[in-house]
Formats: structure tokens, sequence, C-alpha cells
């Protein structure tokens, strides 16, 4: 797996969450958890979706089939998660946020593999970011109280490391496909998800 | 994991292939080995679709989220496989045996899900017996020559006791949600598949 690579991350400057966000989240962290089921199965049905449609392409195919893998995974240890706190996880009500993404994706080659690429690498971005302030806040929140426990904030901490890895496999497949192209899409895609973050709504969910 | 049972094995009879399928796979090995990478992709999105779909049942959640980990660590196995031999995956040519089997899946619940439990039943069954044969095929010869070595046996061998497993995750889960009905509709199902497959083209992959 790589590692985190700034030169990478740098590439993708994602702006900061609104403060809000994360009082709405630990306002209702039930509904975070349920969200989140369907959050790491739709990366993981991401990932095989480029499985698919691009299985000739030999390093994608290998890091995606294993990022699918690890997603599973995470599938697993959320509704272990869910179960442990008698939580059910409810359905998928859809997500705007990839959603409005995914138009940004241009419909022809090679320019759409780019997009997808990192369109993905945007959404694993901000889940980072987002998983990494609520396993923040759960943490100095479970040293003053354990009421909500740490296990929370551990899954969550595991969670935005793997999804840095995530985005870093994304961008840096980006920069193999389009060498000469790819740092100035990424800037462009890091702005709009700026201006779509701002204009959704605040809500208990990743995105 | 579930251990193979005799008794839910017994529930879902199968028909043996035709002897035919195993020298036509064994003609054009290589087309097999292409043609399964997308199987196992198959298979993970098939327990992801499960999920999404009954995310409140909560045996069946944590049951098929640990078949798709699976699953997605078969689709990293065939992908190495391939890379190993030089081989490209090339795309997915739809699956008209899997397709055909859908349709038989009814449209109303508790049916729908029963229907499609003890459908992905059915192609795990197929699956595992074909995988058998060719890991047993590919074992004696690869004792009289080591031209295509016993790695693909050995990987087959594998992914066929594992879809046993998968069988049987399914076959019980189907056990639970319908236990006056589900063996009746199970020995339909497998007489319905077994029509299919003598009805489909003999062809150098697994379905």
């Amino acid at each position: 797996m790589n590692q985190v690579d700034p030169d990478l991350a740098a590439a993708l400057p994602l702006a900061p969450s609104d403060p809000r966000w994360l009082s709405c989240a630990l306002a209702d962290l039930e509904a975070v958890h349920r969200d989140h089921l369907h959050c790491e199965r739709k990366a993981a049905q991401s990932a095989l979706s480029l499985v698919r449609s691009y299985p000739e392409e030999e390093r994608l195919l290998l890091e995606v089939a294993r990022l699918a893998h690890e997603e599973t995974r995470h599938v697993v240890q959320v509704a272990q998660l869910l179960r442990k706190r008698g939580l059910s996880p409810g359905f998928d009500h859809g997500d705007d946020y990839a959603a409005q993404l995914r138009v940004l994706v241009r419909r022809h080659e090679p320019e759409r593999l780019l997009d997808r690429l990192l369109v993905f690498a945007v959404i694993e971005g901000r889940s980072a970011e987002r998983l990494g302030l609520l396993a923040a806040a759960l943490t100095a929140e479970a040293e003053r109280s354990d009421e909500r426990g740490g296990g929370a904030a551990a899954l969550y901490r595991s969670l935005a490391e793997a999804e840095l890895r995530h985005r870093d496999t994304f961008l840096s497949l980006a920069a193999e496909l389009a060498p000469r192209t790819w740092r100035a899409r990424a800037a462009e895609l890091a702005a709009a998800e700026a201006s779509l973050v701002a204009r959704l709504p605040l809500r208990a969910r990743i995105h």
C-alpha cells in the first residue's frame, strides 16, 4: 500500500469543512454511523466499477482490486460497530454530494478515466478529513467520559488513514495516466468540490 | 465462516456438468482465466447489492459483507494470476447464465429475497463444481508436465472451496428467512438451472 505522499496531497487542496459540520455530526452520531455503512459500500462498488471498465490497465486493475478488498473490510467493521451499539443501518438515502461530483466526469476517454480517478480521490480526501475530525472529537470526549466509548474513535481514525492512502492511490494513477494535465484538472475538481460542499446543507453524515 | 454442510448441500442438487464442458475449458484455459476475473468481481458486486437492499437484516448484513470481502480477495488473486501469465483480462462479455437465473427471481418480498439468496447459492454451487473439475484436471496435468504450472490448480481449488462455503451461507440465510418453503424453492431453482445449463452453448468459461 502507498504511504501518504505530501506531493500528491498538495495537488488536491480541499477546503476545510465548515466547523458547524462537526457539531452537526456530533449531535447525531448514530445517524453518522448508520450512513457510513453505505459510504463504505459505495466506495467498494466504485472501485469494482473501475475493475469492470478498465480491466486492461494492468497497474490500475491490481490497485483498485486491492482497494475494493480494503473497502469491503470497512463495510464489515462498520456493520460490527452498528451491531455492538444496537443500531440498524437503515436504507441508503442517496448521496447528492457524490452524484454532483460525478456530473463533472467528462464523457470521452482518456479524460473520462482521469476524471473518475480524480473524483474518487476528492471523495476519499473529504472522507479522510471528516473522519479525522470526528475521530479527534470522539477521542477528546472519551477522555472526559466513556459514555460513547472509544470504539468509534479508533475505527474512524483507522478509516481516515485508509482513505488518505486511497486518495493517494487514485492521484498516483491519475498522474501516471495524464502526467501533463492531471494537476490542473485536480485543482479544478478541488475548487468545484469546495463550492459544492458550501452549497449542500450540513448533515449528520460524512458527505 | 461456515463449514460445508451436507444437509444444506442436499437441498440444492445441481446436475453434473456435461463432460464436454471440461474439454472445452481446458482447450482454452487462458479464456477461462480472463473471464474469471469478472466472475469474481460480479460475485462481490452481488453481495454488495444485498448490503444495499437489506441493511436491516442483521445476520444477513454481516454474512454478505464478509462474503464480499472474500470475493474481492479473489478478484486480487485472479488479477495476480493473469499478470503472472502475461494475460490481459479483457472486457466482460456479459453473462447469459446469471441473467437468465435472475429472471426467475420473484418481484415481491419476502419471495424476492428468498429467490435472490437461492439464485446466488445456485451460482456459487455451479462455480464450485466447475472450478473443482478444472483444479482436478490441472493437477493431474501438472503431474505429467509442468508446462501450465500448478498455480492455477491451487488457486482454483481454493476458490472452489470458498464457493462451497458461500453456497452454504446463502442456503442457511434462505433457511432462516423461509424455514417452511426454502427447500421446495431450492429444488425448483436447481431444476431450472439444470435445464438452463443444458440449453446454453459450451464455452471456455465457468458459466
